[in-house]
């Protein structure tokens, strides 16, 4: 049924105007409202950046905009519109997230994902699987088809199974780009020799995630990600647990966040925003910029989000983050340096 | 160092008062307070318990306790006492970690562990071990050897060789009692043969924790599980993730929960029982209150917590929860029911 309104959707969406098809539902009308935000990672361009090259990840994030956007101009879920948006960034290569993730220290893919339903709170996660070619559809089935949260490894490996979801050999996800990054920072790190001492950033960026509010009111985060470059030991980092990097709850906000993933743990940054909305009655913008600003340190990265009216808000501090953002009025924005 | 501390310590304990140790050490003076609680897991014992069944949980809880009290009445750190007295619940079968922690699916043992120091508010955890023997050990050394704050399966296994950590075989965990509680469990599972319709509840008893605030006003909180019995698929419940099962902030408070681990993972409870107290300058019982009360779910679980001034705090919507508190004033106290 998704992939048949997904077809519909693309199918029209160049000539039919937002408010037509979201009055073709029965579940929406014209007053409705809806909005989207995605990103493709906190961080900048290389300094010597061909303008070619942004113009193809310009494209690439609004491919997967104009994804999400079908679905919510058609009447689809938050929810829906989350998957559909970070599938197609989980199939560019240029994302660090499914194909084109970043390799770990063995070579090889793990990859995390989760989404959140802020209507219900429900939540699923994903952490270093190796075969799923879309994490973030198997993270929606840890939250619709378990009790769990958040399944790992091996055994989640054998719930995609179970639940028959697209499956590709891990080195399907690999690129030369991500290679060639890979033997660089092996390089540098067996030089330096100090796990330590190694700087948290510069981190490999890519990561990339959704926030969608639909005209039913119902709002719904998602992130996926390859995790950070020569990554060891199955290091989990934010992407996958609700609360960290993905939150979401209609009463407050939807995050995705991006960035040294270990800060977002420690401060629960995400629920951490949506609890001060809740609990101070600050906007999402003052949220958001306490907790980047105020509790992570400048560098560690980035959030996107939206608020229960539709309000996009993307804070980071980092010199640029991959973004865009579109709505029901027809606004329809893609931006990566600090513009 | 530790291990000469604990052993210096356990010879005096019982003839040397809180006092009079920590005057004996240079970090401390005669006005130092400090506090410890620890938990075996949020739940009542069957209805059949024998009172001798009782007193050897409670022997149980009480050697730990005297553990983590030798450490901070001679002056040792909050993390110092907090990893003695979860190593000494890990070691005992009664209890739902380490050695006596329930069985997977598969008929064997997956450990989960996290530590959080709350002067730093750095973090450690570990998810899906299966050879080491003290996993809170484990999660102590991923916070300060790696840059990292959660490690899950194989990769935590390699990690746990280079740190050189006690291992033991798998089956070492195991215990009768553990056996038995599967078997009926899998026969129950597969007779409802329902993985959405199988409740969250009853879990099984005896997840481990325990928050210390010690004399130089450090705060330090840790958990250790088996997890769920029957668990599949590498789930990974709230008791390795800091924020969900563990928190601890110098500023606030220290947490450790144990429960329905999904519902802790969905609300960031531990970490939002922090934040409730800087935020809304709730106390901690306040906070605790409204989280697991208005948040979470009746019988969800619960918590213990101590706040920096040293009071403890035990929450819980079960019929009972295993706990135990001590503090620098003589306090020494261990209860289990509802009183």
């Amino acid at each position: 049924m998704r992939q048949i309104l997904l077809f519909f959707s693309i199918l029209f969406s160049s000539f039919v105007s937002p408010m037509s098809a979201t009055a073709a539902d029965p579940k929406t009308d014209s007053t409705s409202q809806w909005a989207i935000v995605l990103h493709g990672g906190a961080g900048a361009p290389p300094a010597d950046a061909t303008a070619k090259q942004l113009q193809v990840r310009r494209d690439g994030l609004s491919a997967a905009l104009t994804a999400g956007r079908n679905v919510l101009a058609t009447g689809g879920s938050s929810l829906d519109a989350v998957e559909a948006t970070i599938r197609v960034l989980e199939d560019n290569s240029l994302f660090n997230a499914g194909h084109g993730a970043v390799f770990n220290s063995a070579g090889e893919h793990e990859l995390d994902a989760s989404i959140m339903d802020g209507r219900t709170l429900a939540g699923g996660g994903v952490a270093g699987v190796r075969t799923v070619r879309n994490p973030i559809t198997l993270a929606r089935r840890v939250m619709t088809e378990t009790p769990h949260v958040l399944l790992s490894g091996p055994g989640a490996e054998t719930f995609a199974t179970e639940q028959n979801v697209d499956r590709v050999p891990n080195d399907a996800f690999s690129t030369e780009q991500r290679r060639a990054e890979w033997e660089k920072v092996k390089a540098k790190e067996t030089a330096e020799n100090a796990r330590r001492d190694q700087p948290a950033r510069p981190w490999q960026i890519g990561t990339v995630g959704c926030v969608a509010l639909d005209a039913a009111g119902n709002i719904a985060a998602g992130t996926s990600t390859g995790g950070r470059t020569n990554k060891k030991y199955g290091r989990v980092g934010d992407s996958p647990i609700i609360g960290a990097g993905t939150y979401a709850d209609n009463a407050t906000c939807g995050i995705s966040a991006s960035g040294v993933g270990e800060q977002f743990i420690r401060h629960a940054a995400a629920a951490q925003i949506s609890l001060l909305m809740q609990h101070r009655e600050w906007s999402l913008q003052q949220a958001a910029d306490y907790v980047l600003k105020e509790r992570l340190r400048p560098g560690d990265g980035g959030i996107i989000g939206l608020d229960r009216s539709g309000k996009v808000v993307w804070v980071f501090t980092t010199p640029g983050m991959y973004r865009g953002a579109a709505d029901s009025s027809g606004r329809f924005d893609i931006r990566i340096g600090n513009e």
